[in-house]
C-alpha cells in the first residue's frame, strides 16, 4: 500500500493557507518505481528526438518512448520542407527575407492568436537550427532549391534530398543511437503521475503494447528525476476527438497522418490539470490528392508544381483562390467549391514543373504511374479529359499568363516566382485537390522554457515539459506550411536543454 | 483522516482490468460532510435558476449557490431580448419564420462547429420556453414589438418590458423563493469532489466569501446525493484566462460582463477531467459604446435603432459591413476600420428610431443625457460634429435609401425591415461602435441530458450536469444575438429535470 494525498489534507492545506491547495489532488507517487531515469521523452518525431539529443548532451540519463513498432511518427511521412530564412539557397536565388518578415507572416496567418513571445523566440533561431541540421545531424537538403508554401511572403523553404521528413528523422535517430539513448518501441503511456505538490514524478506505461489495444502489454512505472518531455504530436487521425472540437471533421475526411495520431495523451494531460488552448484549430492540407490514401505524394504536384508555378481551377475552369494563400483559406475555398458541386483541379505545364522535378527527382513519374495525376499533350485534351469547359480554361490560363508577365496577379494578388514562365508549352499535368486533416495548431500551453502550465494556478508544472504538435502557441489559427519542422526542432531542443538542467 | 484511492490501487485495478482505470485518481469524498442535499445548483443566472425550479418541482431538495453578494449574474444586465420563433408578436407583424430557419441561421453563424443534436433539441423547444416565461414565470414582454439581431434571417426576438434580462431573472427568483429554494449568496465553489468511481459527490465551498479574495470565508463541504448542476457562466471579464485563448483580447478591450465573470470554475472543471471544447471562441459585442463602461445602454441605439433601421459608417462616411451580419463579422469589421485609423459610427434618424422608442421607452433620452449619443437637426450638422465628410455621407445615405425603396441592399445584402422608411427627415442621432468582450461560445461538453462528458473516457460524469454559458455546443463559432436566453432556459430546465430523476 502507498500513502496518498487525500481531499481532506488538501482542504486542511487550504485552510492553513499552504501551497498544497494549488496542487491537484493526485496521489503521491508510490515509493517503489520499477525503474528510475533522469529524463523520459515521449514521442520519436522531430521534437522528441531533438529533446533527447540535447538532454543527453547536457549530461542527463535519457530514455525515449514510442508506442508504435517503428520510430518517427508523422515526422517520418512529413513533406520534408523546412522554413530556413537566411539559408544559402535563398541567397543563391536572390530572395530578400528577414526574421521580421517571417514573424509577420506567421502572425498574420495565425490571426494574431499566436503566442507572440514564442513566435519571436522561434524566428530568432531559424538559421541556427537549419545549420544544426546540416552541421550536427548531417541532414542533406537540396543545395539549390528554395520553395514557397502558402501564406509566406517569399520562397524560404529548403527540401530534404529524399523529399520527406524522414531525411531529418533518420539522421536524428542515428545521432540518438550514437549518443547511446535507448528508444523503446511499443511503449504506451497510460498515466502521468503527479505527486502531492503537483510535480510530475514519472509515468505509468505499458510495455509490449500492441496498437491500438489499450489493455495490451504489461504495466510498468518509470520515475523521471529531472522531468518528462511530452512530444506526442496531434490527434488528426482520431475522428471522435477531432469531431468534439469541430464536428465538420468527420470520418468522410481522410487524414494525412499515421493512424497513431490519436488523442489519449491529449485527454490524459487535460485530466491531470495541464492548460490546453485552441484545440479546435485543426488544419486541413488543401493540396491532398483524393485518388490516394493519406499524405501520399500527389500533394507535391498540387503544391510545389501547381500552387507555386501553375494554377488551381474549379470544374468551370475558373481560378477560385490565391494558390499561395494559407492552408485554411485554400482548404475552405475548396470545400466551398465542393459544396457547390464542383471539383478543384491543380494544373501545371512542362516548363513550370521543372522546379518540382529538381526538388523531387522521379516523383512526377511515380504519380503518373500511380494514376493519381494525368498528363496530356494539349490544353484541349486536358480540358476534355477532366471535363472542364475549354474556352473558360483557355481564358483563365491567358489571364494568368498576363499576371506572370506583369508579375502582378490582379485576380488574387498571388506572388509570382522569379523563375515562373507563362503557361504555353505542353505537355500538361492535372491533379485533383482534396483537403485532408493534417495538423493540430492548439494543445498544451507552454512557457519560454517549454514547461507546461497548470490550468489551476498559471504556474509551470514542475517536471513537465512539451514541444511540437502537442503544444499550442506558435501557429495560432493557421500554421504556415514548412514551419512545423522548425517549430519541432527549436522547441524540442530547448525542452531538452531545460529539463537536463532541472 | 480519510481513506482515499491511491495510484497503486488504480494500477492494480488496471492490471486486473477493472473499470477503476477509467476513473481519475481523485481522493474518495471524506465520509463526513458538513451538509447533504439532493441537488446543488451553481450560479443564479437564467440557467441556474431554471435548473433549480425544475429540480425542485420534480421533488428534489435543492440549494443554489452564488459567489457574489447579489443574485442574477450577467443575466441581470443582459439585454433582455429572446429568440421566440412562432410567438404572437411575429404573427402580428406578419413575419414568416420556422424552427428549421432558426436552426439553419444558428448553424451558419456557428460555421457548423455547433453540436447539431443540441441545436435541434433547442429549436424544438423555442416556443414552449417563451410560453413558460409568460405563463409560468409571469415575464412581461412587449406585446407588439419584434426585433432582429445580426445573423437572423427574419425579426424573431421579443423584448422584456424593462429592457433587460432582469425582467426574466427577477421573475425566476420570485418563483425560486415561492418554491422555498434557498439561494446562498457569497458562497464560492473551491473544489468539485469526485470519488474513486469518478462520480461527483459534492462541493467544497467557502461561505461568507468576499469577491475576489479566494482565501476569504470559511470552508464547508456539501454533499449532493443526486448531483451538481454547473451554471457558472463565462470568463469574459478574466483578462488573463481569455488571453490564453486569444491573446488579442487584452486589457485594452472592455467587457460587457460583470467583474464576476471569471475563470475559476473553468479551470477547476478542466482539472478534474471534464471535456471542454472551443474555449477560444469568444464573442465581442460589436454594438458597444466606448463612452460608457461595460454593457451600458448605448448598444440599444447602435443595434435596435442603427443596425436594424439605420446605418453603420466609418469616419470616411462609407458603410463597411452588413449592419445585420453576425456579431463576429461586425466586430472584426470594426476592428479592421480601427486598424486603419478610422472610427465606426451608428446613425439613425427620427422616423426610424420609433421602434427603439417603443421597445425601450425613455432609453434614447437617457443616452442623450449621458452624452454617449449625439443629436443633430441636420445631416450637415451631424457630419460636421462627427468629423465625417459631408458629401460622402450624403452619398451613402442616398444609396441606402435606394436599397430601402427596392427592399434590396446591393452593397451588403442587408435585410430591410418591413417598417423601415428612407432616411430623410431629421433630427439625426449618431453614436460610436466599440467591440466589447461579451460571450464565451465554448465550454463544458454536455450530452442531450446536460451531463458533462469525461475527457478520459467519453462517458457522462455521474452526478455532474451543466447548462448556459459554461457549456459549449449550441453556438459553435458565433452565437447569434437573442439566442443566449433561449439556450440558458432550455438546457437549464432540462438539467434540472434530469438531475432530479438521477
Amino acid at each position: 500500500m502507498t500513502t496518498s494525498i487525500s481531499r481532506r489534507s488538501l482542504i486542511a492545506g487550504s485552510i492553513a493557507g499552504t501551497a498544497a491547495i494549488a496542487a491537484p489532488a493526485f496521489a503521491k507517487a508510490a515509493p517503489k518505481w520499477d525503474e528510475t531515469v533522469d529524463v523520459i521523452v515521449v514521442g520519436t518525431g522531430f521534437a522528441g528526438l531533438a529533446a533527447a539529443i540535447e538532454a543527453k548532451k547536457a549530461g542527463a540519463n535519457v530514455i525515449v518512448l514510442e508506442k508504435m513498432t517503428f520510430a518517427g511518427g508523422n515526422s517520418a511521412i512529413n513533406g520534408g520542407i523546412m522554413t530556413a530564412t537566411g539559408c544559402p539557397q535563398q541567397k543563391m536565388h536572390g530572395i530578400k527575407d528577414s526574421q521580421e518578415l517571417l514573424e509577420k507572416d506567421i502572425l498574420v496567418a495565425g490571426a494574431y492568436m499566436n503566442n507572440r513571445e514564442k513566435v519571436h523566440q522561434m524566428v530568432t533561431q531559424v538559421l541556427s537550427n537549419y545549420e544544426w541540421c546540416v552541421n550536427e545531424l548531417g541532414v542533406q537538403f537540396l543545395p539549390d532549391a528554395i520553395g514557397q508554401e502558402g501564406g509566406h511572403s517569399v520562397p524560404r523553404y529548403v527540401t530534404t534530398t529524399n523529399g520527406s521528413g524522414s531525411g531529418i528523422v533518420m539522421k536524428e535517430l542515428e545521432y540518438v543511437k550514437k549518443l547511446g539513448i535507448p528508444v523503446r518501441l511499443r511503449t504506451y503511456v497510460e498515466h502521468i503521475v503527479r505527486d502531492e505538490t503537483g510535480r510530475v514524478t514519472g509515468l505509468e506505461v505499458r510495455e509490449n503494447y500492441k496498437f491500438p489495444d489499450k489493455t495490451s502489454g504489461t504495466v510498468k512505472r518509470i520515475a523521471a528525476k529531472k522531468g518528462v518531455v511530452l512530444c506526442y504530436g496531434g490527434f488528426a487521425a482520431d475522428v471522435k476527438f477531432r469531431m468534439y472540437q469541430d464536428p465538420k471533421l468527420d470520418a468522410s475526411l481522410d487524414t494525412t497522418n499515421q493512424p497513431s495520431a490519436t488523442s489519449e495523451l491529449w485527454r490524459e494531460t487535460s485530466a491531470i490539470g495541464c492548460l490546453q488552448v485552441q484545440n479546435d484549430w485543426i488544419q486541413c492540407g488543401p493540396w491532398g490528392n483524393p485518388k490516394e490514401k493519406g499524405m501520399g505524394i500527389g500533394w507535391q504536384f498540387n503544391q510545389t508544381a501547381a500552387a507555386e508555378y501553375g494554377i488551381w481551377v474549379n470544374s468551370k475552369g475558373d481560378r477560385f483562390v490565391n494558390e499561395l494563400a494559407n492552408r485554411k483559406v485554400r482548404a475552405d475555398a475548396i470545400m466551398v467549391e465542393q459544396q457547390n458541386g464542383l471539383k478543384a483541379f491543380a494544373i501545371c505545364n512542362e516548363p513550370n514543373v521543372q522546379p518540382l522535378k529538381k526538388q523531387r527527382p522521379g516523383f512526377l513519374e511515380k504519380m503518373l504511374e500511380a494514376k493519381i495525376l494525368d498528363k496530356y499533350d494539349t490544353v484541349e485534351a486536358m480540358a476534355k479529359g477532366a471535363g472542364i469547359p475549354l474556352d473558360e480554361l483557355k481564358k483563365t490560363i491567358a489571364a494568368f499568363n498576363e499576371a506572370v508577365k506583369s508579375k502582378k496577379d490582379p485576380a488574387f494578388g498571388r506572388y509570382i516566382n522569379n523563375d515562373q514562365v507563362p503557361m504555353v508549352d505542353g505537355p500538361w499535368y492535372i491533379g485533383e485537390c482534396q483537403p485532408k486533416v493534417h495538423h493540430c495548431m492548439g494543445g498544451l500551453y507552454t512557457d519560454l522554457n517549454c514547461q507546461v502550465i497548470d490550468v489551476r494556478n498559471d504556474k509551470p508544472i514542475p517536471g513537465l515539459y512539451a514541444a511540437g504538435e502537442s503544444t499550442s502557441g506558435v501557429h495560432g489559427a493557421v500554421r504556415l506550411g514548412s514551419v512545423a519542422i522548425l517549430d519541432c526542432l527549436v522547441f524540442g531542443r530547448i525542452a531538452g536543454q531545460k529539463v537536463a538542467k532541472a
